[in-house]
C-alpha cells in the first residue's frame, strides 16, 4: 500500500488540500472533471441564477448522475460477461462430445484397417 | 422518449425540483445516494469544521471517486469481455477443426465399410 500523501487541487479557483492514498495524478484528474463541470453549468443562465448552495447541490447531483449512469453501463457488462461464460461452457462441451466421438471413429476405422491387412483382397 | 417531467427531491433537508427526462424512481435514487453522503460525512468533526463551500467541494470529490472508480472498473470489464470474446473465437476455430476430422474419418471410415461388405471375411 502507498503511503498517505498530501495533494494540492485546484477547484473552481480555490486551492484545497487533500489527504489520502490516492495518487496525485489521479486526484488532479478527479479535481480536473469537477472543474469541467463547474465551467460548464457557468455559461448556463439559469445555473449562474441559483444561490450558491443550489448550484452546489446541482453539481453533486450531475456527479452523481454520472456515476450512477457508468453503475448502469457495469450491469450490462456484467451481463454480456455471464453470457460468454455460457457460450464458452457449450462450446468447451460440444468440443470434448466432437473430439470423443472423433476418437471413437478413429477406433473403429483403425480395428477395420487391420482387419482389412488380415483379410487382404483377391 | 419519455416526456420531460419535473420531480422534487429533498437533499440535505432542502426541497429541490429537477426538471428532465429522468423518471421520478431515478432522481429518488440518486437523490438518496447524495443524502448518504451528506449524513455519512455529518458524522465526521474534521468535515462538519470545514466552511460550507469546502464541504460542498469535499463532497463533490467523494461522488466524482466513486464514478472515476465505477470508470475503472469499466475498463476491466471490457478487457475481461476482450479476453473472452478471444477464448470464445479460438473455440470455435478447434471445433471446427475437429468437426472436419470426423467428417473425413467418418468417410474413411464408410469406404472401408464398403470395401469390407464387397470383401466379406472368409
Amino acid at each position: 500500500m502507498s503511503a498517505k500523501t498530501d495533494t494540492e487541487v485546484i477547484i473552481g479557483g480555490k486551492v484545497f488540500t487533500l489527504s489520502g492514498y490516492e495518487s496525485e495524478e489521479y486526484l488532479q484528474k478527479v479535481a480536473s472533471y469537477i472543474n469541467n463541470k463547474v465551467n460548464e453549468y457557468g455559461k448556463v443562465d439559469s445555473f449562474r441564477k441559483q444561490p450558491l448552495d443550489t448550484q452546489n447541490v446541482l453539481l453533486q447531483l450531475n456527479i452523481a448522475d454520472d456515476y450512477f449512469k457508468a453503475k448502469q453501463q457495469i450491469s450490462l457488462l456484467e451481463e454480456e460477461l455471464k453470457a460468454k461464460d455460457t457460450e464458452i461452457y457449450d462450446l468447451k462441451h460440444e468440443l470434448i462430445a466432437s473430439q470423443i466421438k472423433l476418437e471413437n471413429t478413429e477406433k473403429n476405422l483403425k480395428n477395420l484397417q487391420n482387419e482389412a491387412m488380415r483379410n487382404p483382397k483377391k
